[in-house]
C-alpha cells in the first residue's frame, strides 16, 4: 500500500490587493519605479503578508544538517566527516552562517536531520536526526517512506517553532557534504534538463571528478527510472538527503503559514523547486535571493522563472547567501513603511 | 593665468601585503573562494587600511545637492524645484536616502552645495552654497575655475568633518535635478563613447525628450570643443553640477586618507570616473555598488573595469544604491574578522 505524503494547505497569494498595494508603493516620494527590485519585494511581502504595512519579525535561520549515502561513491571532494565538523564548528559561532546570522539578527536553530555522527551530546544541536546518513541511491532509494515523512514532519515541526516566537520570514541553509549530487539531479528531473548539464564542480572538483560524478549519477538515474515509477515525490525520497526532505517540509509550511521564505543557493533550490513541483502555489512566499557560483544555478533558476536578487559569486551553502541578500528585503520593508508620499512631502510630483 | 586645481597626495594602496590577506582568507574555515565578491571586497578593504583586521567605523553618508543651468533647455522630465524641494524633505527623515541612513547606521550629511532656493534657514542643511545653480553649459562654462576651486574645497572639508568623528567608510549621493545631462557628456569625455550612447531616459524621459536632449547635448559639446582645450579638468569644470564637483573633492579627499568610498548609480559613478581620470590610484579605495536602471550604466563602469556588487534596477540616486549594497560590504569584513579558520575550527581541510 502507498502511503501518501502529508498535505499542505497552500494557496496563492490573494491577488485583490496588489492594486492598493502599488498605487501605495507608486505614490512614494520617488520616481515611479526608480527603486526597482526594492519595489517588487514590497509588492511580494504585502501580498504574502495581505498587508500595506507589512513587518519582518523574528527571522529566523535553519541549518539543517545531513549524510549521503552517495558520498562513498567519491562524488565529492570534501569527505563526509565534514559535515558533522562543521555541525559542531557552527555550535562554537565561527562559521559562515554564524557570522551572518548575528549581524543580521537571524535566530539560529542548528539541527542534526541524518548527520553520520552521534551529536546528541553536543549543546547548541538539535536532534532530529532519522539515521546516520541515507543510503546509497546508487543502488537503491536514499529514505524509506517512513523515513521521508519523518523527515517532511521535522520541517514543518521546526517551522512551528519559530513561528510560536513570532517569527515571520524563514530561511533554510544546509550542510551537508555529497549534496550537489541529489540537487543536480533534481534539476534534471524537475526541469527536463539533460543531466549533464546539471553536474558541477561542487566545492572544487576537478574534470576527472566531474566526469566522474556524471557516471555515478547518470547510472544512478538510470537504475531509479529502471526500478521506481517517476513521481515528484518518488524522485524526491529516492535521492534526497534528510536535510533536503527537512527543507522542504519547512518550506512548504512556511508558505502554509503566510511567512516569507529566502530561498538561498544551488542546493536549497533545488530543494523549493521540488517544493513547487509538489505545491506550485508556494512560489508566491519565496525570494530566491541568490545565483551561486556553482555551474547550472542559473538555469536552475530559470526553471522556476526566478530571478534572483544577488549575484556575488557566494558557493558555501549554509544559507549565507540568504542571509547576505536579507537587507535588501528588509530595505524594501523600510521603503514601504518609512519613506513619505507626494503628499506629505509637498514635491512636484515626478512622472 | 591658469589656475591650477588643488593637488591630492593619493597613492595605489601598497600591494606588499595582498599575499599575507590572501592567506588569511584562504584558511578561512570554507572551500578556497566559496565568499566570492566578499573575499575580493576582504582583500580590497584590507589593502585601504593595510591591515589584516579591518574595520568600517562611523560610515558617513553625504547628500549633495545642486542646481544646473542645463535644466533651463526641458532635458529633464523634473522641474528644478524639485531639487530644493527633496533637500527640505530629507531634512524631515521620509526620503529614499533617510530609510537606508538609518537601516545602516550611516550619519547623513545634507548639504547645499549650489541649490537654486534660499535654503539657509532650513535647519539640517548645511550652507555651503557656491551659487544658485550652475550656469548654462549650452552657452557657457557650468561654472568658473574659482567655483570650481570652492566646489572641490567644499568636497575636502566635508571629508575632513567626517573623519574628525572617526569616520572609515564614506559614501556620498546627490540631488540635482538635470544631473543626468553632465553625467552624459562626461560619460562621453572620460570614455571615448559617442553622446548618443550615452544618453539615457533619466527619471522617465519619453522617446521624444530623450531625442531632444541628444540634441541639446551635442550642441553643448560641440560649442565646448570649439571654445575650450578639452582637460579633463576643464570639462568637469564646464558641464559639472556644484554637487558633482564636491562629489569628486570628497572622493579625491577620501581616497588620500585611506576611506573606503562607495560609489552609487550613473552620476556618482560619472563623478568617481572624473576622479579617476585625475588621479589614477583613487580607484583602488572605491566600490562600486550598483548598476542602475539608467541607460548606459553598464557601459559606463565598463570604461574603468568596475564590477558592481548589486544589480537591482534602482535609479533614484541619493547614494541609495550604495547604501543598499554597505551590508554586503560589512559581511566582507566579519568574514574576514569574525570567521574561525581551519586551525581553530579542526575541520579536514577543503580543497
Amino acid at each position: 500500500m502507498k502511503l501518501n505524503m502529508k498535505s499542505f494547505n497552500i494557496n496563492y497569494t490573494d491577488k485583490e490587493l496588489a492594486q492598493s498595494i502599488q498605487k501605495k508603493i507608486d505614490h512614494l516620494n520617488k520616481p515611479k519605479g526608480s527603486l526597482g527590485r526594492l519595489e517588487e519585494l514590497a509588492l511580494q511581502i504585502c501580498l504574502i503578508q495581505q498587508t500595506l504595512s507589512p513587518s519582518l519579525n523574528h527571522p529566523c535561520h535553519l541549518l539543517l544538517g545531513g549524510d549521503h549515502g552517495i558520498e562513498r561513491e567519491g562524488v565529492s571532494v570534501s569527505p563526509r566527516e565534514v559535515t558533522w565538523q562543521q555541525m559542531i564548528n557552527f555550535t562554537h559561532g565561527g562559521g559562515g552562517v554564524n557570522m551572518f546570522c548575528r549581524q543580521h539578527g537571524f535566530k539560529l536553530r542548528i539541527v542534526d536531520t541524518g548527520v553520520d555522527y552521534d551529536l546528541s551530546a553536543v549543546e547548541g544541536i538539535i536532534d532530529r536526526k532519522i539515521a546516520r546518513g541515507t543510503r546509497n541511491f546508487l543502488h537503491e532509494p536514499a529514505m524509506s517512506q517512513e523515513e521521508f515523512d519523518r523527515a517532511i514532519q521535522t520541517g514543518v515541526d521546526l517551522v512551528d517553532d519559530c513561528i510560536a516566537e513570532g517569527c515571520q520570514v524563514l530561511c533554510v541553509g544546509e550542510m551537508g557534504i555529497a549534496n550537489t549530487s541529489p540537487s543536480s539531479i533534481w534539476m534534471s528531473l524537475f526541469g527536463n534538463i539533460p543531466l549533464d548539464e546539471c553536474i558541477g564542480a561542487g566545492a572544487g572538483l576537478d574534470h576527472p571528478g566531474i566526469v566522474h560524478k556524471r557516471e555515478v549519477l547518470s547510472q544512478a538515474l538510470k537504475h531509479y527510472h529502471e526500478t521506481m515509477e517517476h513521481t515528484v515525490e518518488n524522485a524526491i525520497r529516492y535521492f534526497g538527503g534528510y536535510e533536503m526532505v527537512t527543507a522542504i517540509g519547512a518550506m512548504l509550511h512556511g508558505a502554509e503559514k503566510g511567512l516569507v521564505v529566502l530561498v538561498d543557493g544551488f542546493i536549497m533550490t533545488a530543494c523549493a523547486i521540488a517544493a513547487i513541483r509538489l505545491y506550485p502555489a508556494a512560489q508566491d512566499y519565496m525570494i530566491f535571493t541568490h545565483c551561486g557560483d556553482e555551474s547550472g544555478h542559473r538555469r536552475m533558476l530559470d526553471i522556476v522563472d526566478a530571478k534572483p536578487l544577488l549575484n556575488l559569486g557566494l558557493r558555501l551553502g549554509e544559507g549565507t547567501g540568504a542571509l547576505c541578500a536579507y537587507p535588501i528585503i528588509a530595505s524594501s520593508v523600510h521603503m514601504i513603511n518609512e519613506m513619505n508620499n507626494f503628499d506629505t512631502a509637498h514635491i512636484t510630483k515626478y512622472f
